[in-house]
């Protein structure tokens, strides 16, 4: 079972995937806990290019293919491996992010980089998607007072981005609402923790449900 | 004008380029002459990613995302540029290459890399790109007799790959037979550099033609 979590900045994704990996290990399911670019050298190779602050000339179509070309080395490399021999994936941001960031945000067209998206994963979708909910000032604020974490290029850009971001997730549920499951960010870690433990349960179970047919 | 040279390694393309340069000049029309990446930070950085001879882990899609990449840099930075103010613009190799190699002799389908490509691309073709068609053997020992030129991983690839992409190269050719003029590259330099430069001379006539109306 591929399981993806999506969500702006500082939306809490580290502490849920956390949770969720606490309840694989309960649940004595074989998992492993992934984000592009992973440890692949060549993802993590690309993926400085991409993050490098120097590269102010970067074009955003540019960015959008060593986005995809990272997650299809990444995917390639560790998540399909895994699959294929029935461990289940978690994994810290996936197709979603670029259909938000570089689709919507950046303005390339949701559509457009769906395609480029759909060469690099070969098809491949998560089996369910948690998209974090939060308003980006929240989370802009999270991040800011959470001094373990670097501070790269994106976080820098403009509060109206983020809020773009935000807006392009919506139009992405909407075109996945099976698929996606939305929680709210804002709530406590404890009520965040106890509806994802439920919604990944029920899914597990209609997952298998869905393999014994 | 837009103008785009192919051919497998070792066709000579280099001093066709040369060829072509040298006319412009006697002509007085003002030009660049160029290849992917082209002295551009970004793309440079994308493609030592690429030819990295360590990198045999790279998966064909990855390796076609950052070609199409890297061409979307260098199209932003270098070539849209110079177009816009007019001026020619020679560059050795360009989307052809992708089709060839990535679409058809590394099998991943040229509708396929050809829709990556027009999304790097946003739609920019060459207004016309001239094929030095050879035979691998030639062109292979062509190389191999020229020291100046470093070897990459690509030169490694067996002989049959090189056959693939003459094929490759055919069928690119069948889908946009107006815009790729097909020149043999076994003559002599003297009989090729004549062809080019009839062809040349005709196309800029056409192009100039087509811009008055």
């Amino acid at each position: 079972m591929f399981i993806t979590l999506e969500g702006g900045d500082g939306s809490g994704k580290t502490t849920v995937i956390e949770d969720m990996a606490a309840l694989l290990e309960e649940q004595g399911i074989p998992y492993i806990k992934t984000r592009e670019p992973g440890g692949i050298e060549i993802a993590e190779k690309i993926r400085a290019v991409i993050l490098n602050p120097q590269h102010t000339a970067m074009d955003p179509r540019t960015e959008a293919l060593l986005y995809a070309a990272a997650r299809r080395q990444h995917l390639a490399e560790r998540v399909e491996p895994a699959l294929s021999e029935g461990i289940f994936v978690l994994c810290d941001r996936f197709i979603d992010s670029s259909l938000a960031y570089q689709g919507y945000a950046r303005g390339l067209g949701i559509e457009e980089v769906l395609s480029i998206n759909l060469f690099a994963t070969n098809g491949r979708m998560p089996d369910i998607t948690f998209y974090m909910d939060i308003e980006p000032e929240q989370g802009l604020a999270r991040i800011s007072s959470n001094q373990g974490r670097e501070v790269n290029r994106l976080d820098l850009e403009e509060l109206a981005f983020h809020h773009r971001v935000r807006e392009g997730y919506q139009r992405v549920i909407s075109m996945y609402p099976e698929r996606i499951q939305v929680i709210d960010a804002f709530g406590s870690k404890q009520e965040i923790a106890e509806l994802i433990k439920n919604q990944l349960l029920r899914a597990i179970e209609e997952f298998r449900h869905s393999l014994s047919k």
